[in-house]
This record gives structure tokens, C-alpha cells and sequence, in this order.
């Protein structure tokens, strides 16, 4: 039975996208997404849960950049979460009593709406995650009156749900991944994905151009292109690239192994079955027999045989 | 004397910037980037000065969907700032009594050294701002013991400064913008800058290749890119680009006529003074006189003056 | 009625287009394309009609460079003629008989199949067209026993077709332009199609991928492209390009004004209704329509109204 | 000592041009291009010697056609050799007495302004070859009064030399290859170049800017470019390219085989040493060293080892 670590306390969000990736694992939560990642690197768990985007938020910047600086680990399942929020107080609190509200930043952006709405006159506070501020306000003494979290969460600290799917939208999703120290790569499904760090080399104009002509001349298609700053001031960015595909067919090998010539460092953060099942429409001449082939013709073509 | 509202309260870097950007300015703090937005927007301030991005934690997220998603706003001119942490306290407090720390999310990134080193049992809570920390730290009866901010928020709630320049780099820059509603455009300098957000018209595989190749054809290069959740699912995305030229370059205004037509929306952002003063390299062919000169050459051709 | 040169004498296929093209014009023959062309230049004929490229010979190639290099002439109609060949002798001459046959360079490689297997002893002599070949061969006292040329030609100088349609292959076609000096062009049909030569302005690796990208990024199709020596040494070309559309259409007009930007001279020959009367297919973003859409809104942006 | 066919008769410059590629080897002139060929293929001779550019006419359309339709060979050398261009008569005639001068169409091209200007009342008729105008010229009872062809054709025959370099311009090149059946290549020399024939699968926009990104994506820069018409009727075309490299060079590889994938057929011509020695500058990212070290790189990743 795996050891997974995760971004806690428990009634996260990503405790659900855990349970719902390995049903059986032993939990770990951790108090931070570096956390739970450096318990997969140590050895403490087996792997990590951590969330990666969000459809309403964009990307978990923490996540990219331990991705990007951290110990190395690969991703090797990835789900996509449909993400609830409800409002979650104290037993007995009424909403016209909250002047206080406590969740993440995340969760204040996707409510505006309600809170506008219902709670106009309460001042909100930025918490770690949703299930920490559920946690919080379920102490005796917080200075907080409510939480905005998953219904999980209230249910978990004892918290009675005032309002439930409070969210703006109704559809917002949530893209959490698995890692876990680098090893053998998930078999390709023929629907799987693709995702590395890319720093530049030297950064000209037209570097990004070019990067992403080393995977079109390859019928590679992106599926997310996050830009990152190195730290170098100003004007001076990594790159995050999901795309179609594993490592191990022919037309991504050659891709990454481009990027790799003539970028600074490629960073390869793993190949894994893609959540929603899509297969790619292969490009005519990309496929794996089509470049066993032309692997043999250009033998063939070298030896003086044509 | 113009009135700019700004990312209050008193003390933040973004209070540093506005003052740098406009000295005389009267000075509106507001409590959000979006409120500082609006005062904007609805004539309460002549215009607003808000953080863009961070050299260290990359874009602000809430300043790029306000920008993207909110009233149309330009910008008018833009700042570099190198941003210096200290940790404030109540007078009397000392380091080894810190128990709860209160910073916003980007400090706690950026001092993660300090705060490992000299704070190691210290719980680190999220602020809404590193100035909302100092000023809630100033308060009596805060359960915070200590902020991380800038200095002038210290001196501004009377906060003991008991670190200075505890990031782990010294050279952290965030980028500030000043903006306004719309009207002229400031006039093109020879070392200008352009943002724009693109929204695709059908998020095709190569979408993203076709925009750069509209700059990249025009010899126009981009300084930033940043993708954006439109908020319709995972994998849907939106763009901003910063590049190299104003509006009234011929090259500029043909290459985002050409995004105009191949994509589904392009806002502009403005056109402004680069920060660092430098002057692009324009390509051969791409020069004004140049456009002018193919612009008399095709007409004579359509004429049938050859 | 009109007065157009052409490549004679009397019985060429170039005098069978030019009677489909025009079929009330006077007819001036003569000797060479750049005699006819010569013709039109210096006022002697209101135009001339020449052959530009064979489907199986490819390019004319003198007129290419006469295009080139020559006093400026514009293209305003094309014509595809099928192409067939006889075999061509004075009355009472046997295939037997057979020892010399004259005829262009062209029909030699086209009836090849025929020459060796009807024709395996006979020498096979070059002649600058092949109507020339059928005059020269109706002379008394000619060395030819034959001519291959155009039916029309046998018919013309008195000869006896001793066999018919020799050609390799039976779908030969010839493309013929006419031409006359500089001015008002034909107008925009729909289907028409557009005539450049390119000089770079410096022969660097990737000339000929930006040249092609300049049209591509405007969704403008390449029908031909055919390189040809400047002059100045193995290694250095300029090019031809034929095109979907016409001058007057926005797409091509700044599709050619970027490639006027970028390269050393751009010579238009001509924008005409395309004899095979095929419509372009208009790629997203790039009629007309949306240019002057496009156009509108760049001047919005320009005066800063968003 | 090996047996090489030409372009004869005897006094050609191809001639010329196989005694430079081959001082020792035996000669076998041939009547055409397709006939030295065709002796190469069956085994009459070792190898065959064939013009293939000239600076001034061009693409010789024959060889073009030849190595792209006929029997494969392989080139393994290549040579620039000037020309220059005598007129020839037989010994008595004066220039004034010449009437009918013949000569190829490439000379009468390049001698042009000769021709007006001492021949203007000539008869001008074109001839398989220079060497064989000066041939049938030396026959007594010949039609023709003078040849224009090389110095060497003229005392080979016992022609008198009338005037000397009469070409327009002092500078024309000719570009010849010594071709062999197929067999082991010649070895890579650092300054190489590699011919082509690149078959379309099917003729699509921007088939041919996905043919040149093949190229340029690895580095490998083009030299020359070649349409011809595949004979399957008017805009349709199969290219002939020249680059930069040999085979044997990862970049080039990889290239080629792309084009293999995607295109409809490739034929390899050849890769031998340039002769003009001129050594590619070779792009980052894409040397031999770089493509390996990729190859490891990938092979790690793929096995999970990162």
C-alpha cells in the first residue's frame, strides 16, 4: 500500500483528487505543496499528490516552481477535479454575524460574486488552503467567523455548511498530478501527455519561435505553455510545455531531443495517461511506423543503397 | 494634481512606485488591485498604479484578469523596483518570541532562507498585502507577532525593524504600470513598449505558432508571454504579450492587425515608455521609412506604374 | 483591333494560343520570344503572347529572364493550351526515309518513346521552335526529312503529317501569358492570380523560408516558384513566384509590400483572371473584409480609443 | 583506370570537365546527357560525367530530369569550371562571310551581345551541343559557316578560332558531377553538399514551407532550389535541392528522413566534397557532438533516469 503525501490538512481538495487517483494509499497530509513534495523526494511517502492548475485560477505557480528547481520527480497520473466551495462556519453562526472570512486566495477570487453579494461587509483573509482555513475557524478563539472550503473540509473539522457551490461558475476544475521519484515511466496509452521545464539558452528574440517549431515540425501539438521568471530580474523567463503525446513515441523523442540541442536545459517532468482519454490526430508522417521507417530508408540511403 | 489610487494600504512597494512614477500625485490607497482598478475606472481616481509581475514569483495573476477581464484600461507608463524585505514587530518584540508571521504569499516565496533559518518554528500566515500585514501587526491584540514587508510600512505603522533585505536574493524587481482610461496614447520614444491580450478565435494546435509568426514576420519581439485560464475548462487559455515598439511603429501596427484578424479578440493594453530605455534592434525592412516606401511602391503597382 | 507579336512563324502552338486569347488580333510574327516581346516594348505591337513553362518541359526560360531582366511588361491573360505533337515531312516522304529530324529541344523530349522506337536511326537535330523546324523542313533542299511540330504547321508550309499525337503523353499542356507595356491592370474576378521576380537583398541561409513565410502569414498560395541564376556565379538565384489572387486584394498587396521590404527588388509582373478559373480558398482572417476590418480598428487603438 | 562517360563529342566541356575530375581516366563520349547516363548504368562505363548548372542558363533540365526520373545514381563529385566561348570556322572563312552560325541555345544566350553586334545579320540555329555545332561545322558541304563552342572543340576539329571569349560576361561558371551507380559514399569531409529530388504527396498549401522548416529546423541550409514539372499537367511540381552537409551528418539525417515522412518520395543524389571547400557554419545545437549527446539525453529520460 503506497505512502502518498499531499497538500493538507485533511478535507483538502487535493485529499479528494488523492482518494479519487489511489483509493487504497496511506495518506500524508503535508502543510504546504513543497512539503508534500519533499516527502516524496526524502523517501517519507512514495509519491505526492499536489495540484497543478486551475481552470478559474491558471497555474499553481508554487507547483511549477518546485517542478522546475526542486529534486527532480516525474508525474505519472494526472485528474481533473471538479471543485465545489461552500461556505463553512462554527455550528449555530448565521451568516449576517460573519465579519470575518478565511480561505485562499484561490477560493476568494472563484466566490467574488457570492461575497460581494452576501457578504459585502466582511473583511476576507488570504489562508495557506481552503482546508486550512477550515481548520482554523473550527478552533474555539479564531478571530475567523467562516471558511470558504470544500464541503469535505467542513465536514472534517466539524464546520456546519451555510452555503453551498458558491462559486462563481459552477464548472471550474481543478488538474492535480501524482509524482514520484524518477523510475520507470507509465506504459504510453496512446492518449497520454507530455510536460517539461525549458530553459533557454541565450534569450534572443525568437527563442520561443523556435522552441515551438521543434515540436509543429514534429506534429507535436501543446496542450499549456506557462511562462516562468528565472529570478534573473525582469524580462528573463522559463517555460512550462504540457503536450500531446509520450515520451517514448518517435515524434516526441525527436522533439524534446531538439529542444534539448539548442535550448539551455530541458527539464523532463514526466509522460502519463492524460485524464480526459483524448487520443491526438497523429500528423501524416509523425507516426511511430512512419519514422521506423524512415529510420531504415536513411540507413539504407547511407550505406550507398538507393 | 492627479489623484492615483494604488494597492493600499500606506507602506507597500506599490505606495514606493506611484510616488517615483508621479511625485506630486495625490494618493488614493484602496485595499485591492482590483478596487485600485475601479477607482480608475469610475473617475474616483485620474488613474491607478498596480504591480504587474515579480522577478522572482512572475505575473500578478489578479492585476493580468483585471486588465483582460474588467473596464478597459491603459497603460501609460511602467517602473522597475528592486523590493527590499525587512521583519517588523511591535516594539520590544525579538526574534526567538515570533510565533506567527503575516506576509503576503510573494514575501514568504522570497524569504524563504530567512524565515527557514531564523524563524524555524514560526507559523507563516498569507496577507492580502506585505503593507495589510504591517498594518494589521501594528494593531494591539493581533495574533501576529511579526510582518514581513517593506521598511517604509514599518516606519508608516510603527513597526520595529528587526531584519533588513531578508530575501534570498537582493535583486528582486517588480514591475509596477501606471494606467488610465482610455485616451491619446503617449507618444512613441523610439524605445517603447506594447501589451496586448490575445483571446483565440478556435484554440486549433498551432494556434499559438501563428501568433508569434505575425510578430516574428514583422520583426516585432516579444518581451513576455503569459497564458491565462479563460475559465472554460482546463486546457483553454488566454494570452498576454508584452513587445518591443509602440502602436504607431508601422511594423507593430500591421503585426497586431494581423492578430486582429487570425485570432478571436485582441485587447490593447497600451503603449509606454520602456522602464529600462532600451531601444529595440529594427530588423531590415521593418524601419517606418521602410513601410512607408513599400506602402508608395504598392500603389504604384496597383496603378500599373512598374 | 489589336496588334500582338508572338513567337512565329505562322503555325507555332504560340499562334494557336494567341487565336484562342484574341481571336480578332492582328498577328505579327516573330523569330524569338524576346523579338515578340521586343515588339510589344518598343510599340511595334500593342502585346505579346509567349509560352511561360510546358507541363512536362517546365519553364520557358528565356522568357523568365526576358521577364526579368527586360523593359518591363505585364501579364493580363493566361491560356493553357494542350500540346500535341505530328510527326512532319514533304509530301512523299516515307517514315522509313527518315534520317534527320529538326524540331525543339521540347518535342524531342516529349516524343521520345516515339523517336526510339519509330524513328532509332535518325539523327535528331535542335531547332529554335517548331514551326521554324516545319518551315525549314518545307524548304527545297533542306537537310530534314521531317519536322516534328504542331498539325497547324504541316498545314501551314505544305507538309504531310505522317503520324499523329506522337507525344509520351497525350495530356500535355502549355501555359502562354499575354502581355503588353505597364498600365491599368485587368480588375479583380476572383480567381486570378498574381506574377513576382524576388532578388534577395542579401542570399543568407532562410532567404527563401522568410520570402515564403511573408505570403503564408497572409494565407496567400504559391502556384509556382521556379529559381534562376542572377548571373553572378554558381550559387546566386532570383526567383519566380505565381500566386493565388490579384494585386488588389489586400492579402497580396501586403504580402508583396513585405517581401519589397525585406528583399533587394521585387518586380510585379502582373495580377489576371487564372485560366483554370479556380476561386482561393480565403483562410481565415485574410479577405478583404477583414483586412479593412482590421484596419478600422488599428486606427481606433491609434487614438487611444478601446 | 576507370572508364567515364561525357557529354561528347570530344571537344565539349564536359570533356574538359572530366579531364579536371579525372586526369587518368578513360573517356567514352556520348551523344547526350541520357546517353553518358545511361552508359554509367548499364556498365559500359564506370561513371559518367554531366553538366547540372551553369551560371547564366541555368538548371540543365535534362540531367535534372534524368537523375529524378531515370535509373538511380549517385553523384560523387562535383566541379565548377569557367567557361569561355570561341567562334569557330573552318579555315579561310571571315567574319563578314558567316551567314549561319550554330551553336547550343545556352551559348547563343551568352553571347548575345557578340552575336548582335559583329553577327547581326546571322542565322542563328541551335545544336545538341557546343562540341558537336563545332563537329558539323568542320564537315565539308556544311550548311553552317561557323560554330560558337569552347577553344579545345576548335582544335580538336581543325577549326580556326575567329574571335576569342565572346561571351557577355568573363565570369560564367559551369557546375558538373561525376555520377556512379550506387555505392558506398564518398566519406564526409566537413565540407560537403547533398542533392536531392523531393516529391510532393500531395500538392497542399504551404507544402513547400513545410519542406524548408524540415531544413532549417536542424540547421541545414539550402544552396539551390529546383522546380520541375512532374508532368501531371500545369502547377504541379517535384524540387530539386542542394544543401549544405553530408548524409552522414546527424543534422542532415534527421532532416532528410523528416522529408521522407512527410513527402511523397525522396531520392537521394549524392553527398560529396563542395568545390568550392567552403565549410558550413554550423548552427548551434546542431552538430554532430550536440545531436549524441541529445540521443543520451533522451535515452536517460526515456528510461526514467532523470
Amino acid at each position: 500500500m503506497p505512502r502518498l503525501a499531499y497538500l493538507g490538512p485533511e478535507g483538502t481538495f487535493t485529499e479528494e483528487a488523492l482518494r479519487l487517483l489511489d483509493p487504497t494509499a496511506e495518506r500524508l497530509p503535508c502543510a504546504t505543496v513543497s512539503a508534500a513534495l519533499n516527502a516524496a523526494r526524502s523517501g517519507d511517502a512514495d509519491g505526492a499528490v499536489v495540484p497543478l492548475e486551475n481552470s478559474i485560477e491558471g497555474a499553481i505557480t508554487t507547483t511549477l516552481d518546485e517542478f522546475a528547481w526542486g529534486e527532480p520527480l516525474l508525474i505519472n497520473a494526472e485528474l481533473l477535479l471538479p471543485v465545489q466551495f461552500s461556505l463553512l462556519a462554527r455550528p449555530g453562526t448565521e451568516i449576517p454575524h460573519i465579519k470575518r472570512v478565511y480561505t485562499h486566495p484561490a477560493a476568494i477570487t472563484q466566490c467574488r460574486a457570492f461575497i460581494s453579494r452576501e457578504l459585502p461587509d466582511a473583511v476576507v483573509v488570504a489562508a495557506p488552503s481552503t482546508a486550512a482555513a477550515a481548520q482554523e475557524v473550527s478552533l474555539p478563539g479564531s478571530p475567523y467567523d467562516a471558511a470558504i472550503a470544500a464541503r469535505i473540509a467542513g465536514e472534517h473539522y466539524g464546520l456546519a455548511e451555510l452555503a453551498a457551490d458558491i462559486g462563481d461558475r459552477s464548472d471550474t476544475v481543478t488538474r492535480f498530478v501524482k509524482v514520484s521519484r524518477p523510475g520507470p515511466l507509465p506504459e504510453a496509452t496512446g492518449s497520454d501527455r507530455t510536460t517539461l521545464v525549458v530553459f533557454l539558452a541565450d534569450d534572443h528574440p525568437g527563442a520561443l519561435l523556435e522552441m515551438l517549431t521543434e515540436f509543429s515540425v514534429r506534429g507535436v501539438n501543446l496542450t499549456r505553455i506557462e511562462s516562468r521568471p528565472t529570478g534573473d530580474g525582469i524580462g528573463r523567463y522559463f517555460f512550462h510545455f504540457d503536450f500531446e503525446g509520450h515520451v517514448a513515441d518517435a515524434r516526441v523523442g525527436e522533439a524534446i531531443a531538439g529542444l534539448h540541442r539548442i535550448c539551455g536545459e530541458v527539464r523532463f517532468l514526466g509522460s502519463y495517461p492524460r485524464a480526459d482519454g483524448v487520443a491526438p490526430q497523429i500528423k501524416r508522417g509523425t507516426s511511430d511506423p512512419e519514422f521506423a521507417e524512415a529510420g531504415d530508408w536513411l540507413a539504407r540511403v547511407r550505406s550507398g543503397q538507393v
